[in-house]
């Protein structure tokens, strides 16, 4: 049964790192002893595996970071639960696809292998990165991600600002454009939410609402606690 | 001789469509009867076309749009001008690539034919796309671009708001991180401003200054007038 977490930020504002999202992480990692850590979005590997670390060690959790190990595969095969931390998606990705994490991690969390990600570790786990916020600074083989949900998410979902005068295209109007060329829902995740996936069941959790992009629709609002399952079927 | 202009955004708040360079424009396109214009940045070509054309049919110009021409290279290789507009990055050169449309304008352009380009139309102009504010709608086959000026330029640069309580990367961080992978030197182009490149000689032109992102040093200002001849230097 898939076990995922997907956080939007992972870090709220004047909050500390992953503080918001405790609970359920905690509630996630329950007899978990370790985690396997995924810092290639970020450029300096052993300060961002050193931050995580020092949050998981407050359950308990001993973080094992994956550019530490000599075998990425081997590493992914003896996950208990596996960490995606955020940074830059295109550059993230690209580093997935060329040591064949990507493929091995999506084979265990579709198998039940607890699954946690945040900002372009949410990215990732969806059907490709086209709804990334970040800038392409690498090129990866190919956008197609994960899949272990089969819808997209845009993370950091961030609401028009009336009072700006900036001409550049806010989020609503990028996600219009995405449905210009594709048919698949995108779901805005604002700071402060998640997902909790547990097998075919799907709920919007935290503090702030999430909002649904289709293709041809008006986008729609869900209220924290709703349940999300109806985007986890994949002909719908 | 190069004769490019490449403008940050197309539009200013509260301002006509192309209104903020209509004297640069008029000055570029002195003498010339026609212009060939490139709308695949957006969705729907009629409409953009149409709005095109009307801005300059007020300088005495006749707009042809290449989607509406039967032989897409046929149009550039007669074109007197070409005019690139904005809108998705990823779109316009992942169309620009498969029709060739892209290697023949940059033929044309670096033997002297006037080159105009707005917002996604200016990202194609540089080296690659890696410093676009868009999101990957579509995967072009490669973020290598026309190469007209030996740089990168991020158009409606943007700085950082000291009052938000967002955690999505600011801008210059985005562009810090392209440093990360690269060496390119960047130029940030505020809406306002844009570049008058003739031949080894390039000048910042509006209203707005320019940031300049350089590998390892910190960001450098640049005031609307600044001559900017050195970054056309390829071996700086």
């Amino acid at each position: 049964m898939r076990r995922l977490l997907l956080i939007s930020t992972s870090t709220m504002h004047g909050r500390g790192y992953l503080e918001h999202v405790r609970d359920a992480l905690g509630q996630l990692l329950q007899g978990k002893k370790s985690l396997l850590f995924v810092p290639w979005a970020l450029a300096d590997h052993d300060a961002y595996a050193d931050k995580a670390a020092a949050a998981f060690a407050s359950f308990g959790i001993r973080l094992a970071s994956i550019h530490r190990s000599d075998d990425a595969l081997a590493a992914t095969a003896d996950a208990e639960a596996v960490f995606v931390g955020g940074g830059n998606t295109f550059r993230l990705l690209d580093r997935l696809q060329r040591t064949g994490v990507a493929a091995a991690i999506a084979a265990r969390a579709v198998a039940g292998m607890p699954y946690i990600g945040a900002s372009a570790g949410t990215n990732v786990a969806t059907l490709s990165i086209r709804t990334t916020n970040d800038m392409p600074i690498v090129q990866p083989a190919s956008f197609t991600a994960l899949g272990l949900v089969p819808f997209q998410i845009n993370p950091h979902y961030l609401d028009p600002d009336p009072s700006s005068t900036h001409m550049g295209e806010t989020r609503e109007e990028r996600l219009r454009q995405f449905h210009e060329e594709h048919t698949t829902p995108v779901l805005g995740l604002r700071e402060g939410s998640w997902l909790d996936v547990r097998g075919a069941s799907m709920q919007l959790c935290g503090s702030t609402a999430a909002r649904l992009f289709l293709r041809g629709a008006s986008p729609r609002e869900f209220a924290p606690g709703s349940d999300l399952s109806v985007l986890l079927q994949e002909n719908r």
